[in-house]
């Protein structure tokens, strides 16, 4: 264990404690107080600590992750699992905010073709999103609903051609996880940084 | 108080929390056990909720970027402050991959003429987010990052779109906070909505 912790960085409390929560595989028993690694299992705990600490799961949806990866569950079936785990916030919206902000969502999915389904804690987020949007009167980012999902899909298209030419159903899988996890934070970086270009631009560096 | 809290929908419990941290002003003493509110404690009480429950800020990022609001710092630095404000993840990361991707970041943002400074916590966050990527062998993100990048840009004109033809310069401000901060959680909610239609596109809704 103190091999495996010098190869991966994990110090070997936090590989104690991964364990103990089945997010990492017990070693092959070599003797009473002995175990072998692989490098399966430096590959496990890269891909656990990514998940926690830069895509911010919570154990529990890391477990779950991993299990349908284990599990051979089918491709899609995972990239939505990955997607459900991501903890969208949603706040306390009002009734009458909240019919306002359904009905938008129900007309983009018709003019986009996406399949929507309203007990989906993905469509639970935008809903809650937009309502909040609409009461509080800032209804900016609404009126450009269309060409935000125009660029969503131009997105999606790109986020799925990083899964084509990868050799296994494992690799395809995992990477789909990591993309999924990581491809927000990312993404979210990049559009501050274009925005604090853009916003200098408009109103000048001050 | 009881007042405040039927037309904003705020418990008063929560009212009282808010002002006693400073998020809320105190209303306009009309006794010794009354006050007056007018509707800027309710605009603001629905803004300062906002911020809190859907784009997740802290109490005292709330604070910051309230404070900025009020005392008409400059736009572009009210944009920025709402900007660090959010706090990205960043996980711990070895020295070797940092500096391979510090070596992407800065030649990304020359290409695409964005300012960048090493110890902005956005590069900071973008920086561990790549190097995550990199020792986990996972790079087909950072093959496309340009690509992701133009998208950013795109978005971003998008985003400071949103500004024109407001009215004055508080809503300006307002918006711009309450656009950075709900945006991330918008466009997410629709770039998993426009995967979850891609993924079942290419690998079948099972």
């Amino acid at each position: 264990m103190a091999e495996l912790s010098d190869r991966s960085g994990v110090p070997v409390a936090t590989i104690k404690y991964y364990l103990r929560e089945g997010l990492l595989p017990p070693g092959e028993r070599t003797g009473p107080n002995q175990a072998r690694y692989g490098s399966g299992h430096v590959r496990r705990l890269r891909l656990v600590r990514a998940l926690l600490d830069v895509g911010g799961l919570s154990v529990a949806a890391v477990r779950e992750v991993l299990a349908a990866v284990d599990t051979r569950a089918a491709m899609h079936g995972v990239l939505g699992l990955a997607q459900r785990n991501l903890e969208l916030r949603a706040g306390q919206v009002d009734e009458q905010a909240k019919e306002w902000a359904v009905e938008r969502v129900q007309g983009l999915a018709a003019r986009r073709g996406w399949p929507v389904k309203p007990d989906d804690p993905v469509v639970e987020s935008l809903v809650a999103t937009l309502a909040t949007l609409h009461s509080l009167g800032r209804t900016e980012l609404v009126d450009r609903l269309d060409s935000y999902a125009e660029l969503a899909d131009r997105m999606a298209e790109l986020d799925l051609s990083t899964l084509g030419g990868l050799p296994d159903r494992e690799t395809v899988v995992e990477a789909a996880v990591v993309g999924t996890v990581l491809g927000d934070t990312l993404f979210a970086a990049l559009r501050r940084l274009a925005q604090h270009h853009a916003s200098a631009r408009s109103f000048g560096d001050t």
